[in-house]
């Protein structure tokens, strides 16, 4: 099953000439999910040849604009699209009133129903599951309430082997025994795992955008297969980092250690920085197996 | 003096990959008013090196999505970017509330003070004055109030020809008094228009967006050095455009036309045309003297 992350935007607050604020779509097997949607994200959709109406879920982590600017354009060009589809969004309880009033102002009664999720920050909360994806909350340390989240695939039940089922003539009772994990006498052969075909282990991806460095979210995004975390920052900004709840190169690197990451991909960038390179090179010092999130790049899970 | 306006983006409400929605900075003279902000503006301002800090004030025409979802992205960099002057904004009453709230849900307080004025929808209202020009409102025909703008340049007082003043040694009073267009006997001389410096007319830029076809607005556009007239359809879309309150192409010559425009600029463009020249090619067979609206460019008056 397809799972992987396009980077659609990865700057901080202040957007420059080339580089979007924060949004990526998730793709698990082609259902859609697009976590923050800063202002432009339906141009960077556009310009990468995204379905709008593939979207399934929206992930809102937090209510400052460079996560959420771009979400009441998306909808209302969902809606100019003739979107039928409800969409569910996840995101802190003060953004409905938000997109209500706009779409008060411009008269607007959407073609399609919104399903709202609202975050209660907790770690390991909750927060959204359909038959791919769960999803959980992790409670960040930033300015005002900030959710990350960690995507998990759905665990499937396993298969019986389709010989095994010819060559033992197994009725739907007894496949649903096994499928339960039940064992089986049949013509004399003990049956269970070894009739199973091997399930792959479940993917997992935590997104941690605007924090302070925050150990306390480790139990909650061990071993992901990839691990988004902000780096605004170079380490020789530590105080600066502190002082604006953000983290630098180094602190996330930390985190992909501690959290025993098999991948960490550094963004949210200050635009201070012209050359991504500085905090790619400096994160590796720490976590040899990082990479940048870069606009329009596609990044595959396991 | 300088007049010149630069146009942001000129596409209705679906963008495309390529065309941002409405936005225009107008340059009088090395102050900048915006007209309109379409989501993507503060991005098209740095693309174009648009300095975010002159500008004085922001008009914004209605509360559509595709005229003003990108103000408050804009404002919030302003605050980043540490603006303390204030800015003086002109639009429909329902936009303080919307950007209220958006302000308290990310807990900011901006550094710099904003001075609303709301739009009264009535032809010929001042909505706003300073030093160098003075906005007259156009009350426009479309599914929500929306205002056009009369942008004039403000009338100068004549001066008096310098080497005048040496000659007839004229006094401050009697400079006043010529000044107020009295005539003078110094010397047996009649001095009066005489030894007057000649005085630029006045420029005038009219602004009409998204409207019916409107014959209402003439008698305040009349003689427009530059009419910027929607024409987001072809004209065998006529239908359409009444059902959608929007214009055709012949629609916009016709306004320009009547009123008397030295020029016509075209722009709002559905989405649906790839090719803009089929709108120009158009336009033109009935008003020959009308550009296209293309991002980046910058269109000098008079």
């Amino acid at each position: 099953m397809k799972f992987s992350v396009m980077v659609l935007g990865a700057n901080s607050a202040i957007p420059t000439a080339n580089r979007f604020p924060t949004s990526q779509v998730l793709n698990v097997n082609e259902t859609y999910y697009l976590v923050d949607c800063g202002e432009g994200t339906q141009i960077q959709l556009r310009k990468n040849k995204i379905k709008f109406q593939r979207i399934t879920a929206i992930f809102i982590s937090h209510l400052h604009g460079d996560h959420y600017f771009g979400l009441i354009g998306l909808l209302n060009t969902m809606h100019l699209l003739k979107r039928e589809k409800h969409l569910t969004i996840v995101c802190p309880e003060g953004l409905k009133a938000i997109l209500q009033i706009q779409f008060d102002a411009g008269n607007t009664t959407l073609n399609y129903p919104i399903n709202f999720q609202f975050i209660t920050f907790e770690n390991g909360a909750q927060a959204y599951t359909d038959n791919k994806i769960t999803v959980e909350i992790l409670k960040l340390n930033h300015r005002i309430n900030c959710a990350g989240f960690v995507f998990t695939e759905n665990k499937k039940e396993p298969n019986i082997n389709k010989s095994a089922v010819a060559d033992y003539q197994l009725t739907t009772d007894e496949i649903k025994a096994l499928k339960r994990g039940d064992t089986l006498n049949k013509n004399g052969v003990v049956l269970g795992d070894n009739i199973l075909d091997v399930v792959h282990t479940t993917r997992k991806y935590a997104y941690v955008t605007d924090t302070k460095k925050n150990l306390k979210i480790i139990p909650f995004i061990e071993n992901a297969d990839l691990l988004y975390h902000e780096a605004t920052f170079l380490d020789s900004e530590k105080l600066l980092a502190k002082k604006t709840f953000h983290c630098t190169t180094l602190q996330a690197a930390d985190i992909a250690n501690r959290s025993k990451a098999k991948q960490l991909m550094i963004g949210h960038y200050s635009a201070r920085y012209n050359d991504l390179d500085v905090l790619l090179e400096e994160t590796k010092t720490s976590f040899q197996n990082t990479v940048l999130a870069l606009e329009g790049k596609t990044y595959e899970l396991g």
